[in-house]
């Protein structure tokens, strides 16, 4: 017990353990959409929900089809300075460095290494694939999590000084949790490897390992000590970002969403797929334009592009011309975190 | 109406109207398994649902944890002469051939357009994927199915003369509903195409398109009329047979199975998959050892291997090792379809 209790009264006791068993954010549903301000974007979720639910609606939608796809980061979660599953990668090269005497010549080991930060924005796609098959392949898949979920309890966000899994967006947490009070199966559709987001959306999101796509690297079944064991090769199998999200969405679910929700060009067809399907679906999408709250970036916001989860003008455009709804941070959410 | 509805009294049009809406097998449990022989077998699968759902068990599995696998050719309906599946490509090669005068030609379509129930036997996978890309891609997912559904609702199967997705085995429908009335959720897991068997595994089986994984082919995000398709294209994306099965089960579930059903070899690595959690889990192989009702083949029925569906000496002796349960079809099914 913290030295600091037999100085507090019983009064304040009771209240410090009413608040510490208080439930999370993904369970508080006292007020649906609580930190939702009033506006456009708060009544197009409301009004999608009572029209999909509302058996006399001619847009009625019975329950096993109420599906709901959630782009991960910048979506759910904050994505900046970079995405939280290549600050992973990036610490786990520097981990594995002292074995690995050759990465210190061995591009794009070595820029990695070398910790500049202009370098590392400048990484290219090919350059991450060689980065993920250095730090995410070569093991078993129960190894790989255990890695991933020793890491996340204790790197720190390096602006938030917070575990990365406290900067999810509580607007986003209360969004998922009313559409499934209301019937619909949430599922995330990220760019993000599928093993490392199941390593803690269950708890984080209240997402189960079988509603999670993402991309991921080749397995093989093998035999250690006798027992089968998946391990992970340094191969791409699947990504699922842009047109891969919509292909993913298919083959996982085999269903057309009737919401959508993401943030950034790789979500696009993730939106057109959801908004092709019959009656009324739900689109939206997440503009970062809050820089003191969060981070403010991108074209759509009116600033340069940061390449990375990149909104630019033409699907702003898009979205407009198709009634997709725009979310901004700033305006149509109180809070942004649940800590604040 | 039909011409002979006059001619009936008032009793027998009751009788007949009640008939029409009885429930389907998927749905009939008002005695749980009841095609099932007392045996082995059926003692398996009652333990097993007792120790995995009482809460006073050690063995108890949460809901969200109770997850059953199936492989289908086989084990949920009849395999022979061929695949259903095979029997649809080859009745779409001779529907397309006509069009495609080359085919009379090139192997391996030459092959099944002769007829040749000899040749059509020593087909090799390669020869299965030709044929697959000539016939279930250059299409939108949504045309193939609804191709694949109308042949299935005029196909029949040649010695039962009746529709392919008749000859299921009303045991293993009674099984799934079994499970499922005891909060398991029932997944195929199965080599044949996942968008093929998503075409009626809802109606047949009971079970949701996200619940069926299969194999398939890539496929490729276009705009067609402004509106976006899935184009199948002529490139296997996933086997999921052999060592696939437990591959697929990790990246679609995330969760390991607690009971699992095969009657193959290429059911093998799901078993052992499924058998290497902890705590109680349920493995049975279905073994064809009846001629008269269904069809007996391969070694583990002690006859010739017909190189389809292959239950080999191998497996037999690993069954019987590690505790899996042989289903005999003769002796531990009271009836094999739900038209009997």
């Amino acid at each position: 017990m913290p030295h600091f209790l037999p100085r507090l009264g019983t009064m304040a006791l009771a209240l410090l353990l009413v608040v510490a068993v208080l439930p999370s954010p993904v369970q508080a549903q006292s007020t649906p959409l609580a930190s939702w301000n009033d506006g456009t974007a708060r009544l197009a979720i409301v009004d999608f929900v009572k029209a999909t639910t509302d058996k006399a609606s001619s847009n009625y939608v019975p329950p096993e089809d109420r599906i709901a796809t959630f782009d991960q980061d910048g979506t759910l979660w904050a994505e900046q300075p970079l995405f939280t599953q290549a600050m992973f990668a990036l610490d786990r090269v520097r981990a594995l460095a002292p074995a690995h005497t050759e990465w210190k010549t061995e591009e794009p080991l070595k820029t990695v290494l070398s910790g500049d930060p202009g370098a590392l924005g400048n990484l290219t796609e090919k350059d991450w694939t060689e980065i993920v098959g250095a730090t995410h392949a070569g093991m078993s898949n129960e190894e790989f999590q255990a890695i991933a979920k020793q890491w996340l309890e204790t790197a720190q966000h390096p602006r938030f000084k917070r575990p990365y899994t406290d900067l999810v967006y509580r607007p986003m947490l209360e969004l998922m949790a009313y559409l499934r009070a209301n019937g619909f199966r949430t599922y995330i559709v990220s760019g993000g490897g599928q093993e490392f987001m199941r390593v803690y959306a269950e708890r984080v999101y209240g997402i189960p390992p079988e509603q999670i796509i993402g991309s991921s690297i080749a397995t093989k079944y093998e035999k250690k000590d006798g027992k089968p064991v998946l391990m992970r090769l340094p191969k791409v199998f699947f990504i699922d970002d842009h047109d891969g999200k919509a292909v993913g969405i298919n083959l996982f679910i085999g269903k057309r969403p009737y919401a959508a929700f993401g943030n950034s060009d790789g979500d696009r067809e993730m939106l057109e797929w959801t908004g092709a399907g019959a009656g009324v679906r739900l689109k939206m999408l997440v503009l970062h334009d809050d820089a003191s709250r969060e981070y403010a970036y991108g074209p759509a916001a009116g600033l340069p592009d940061t390449k990375l989860g990149t909104f630019s003008a033409a699907l702003y455009d898009e979205a407009k011309k198709s009634g997709w709804t725009v979310v901004s941070m700033k305006s149509d959410w109180k809070r942004i975190f649940p800590f604040e």
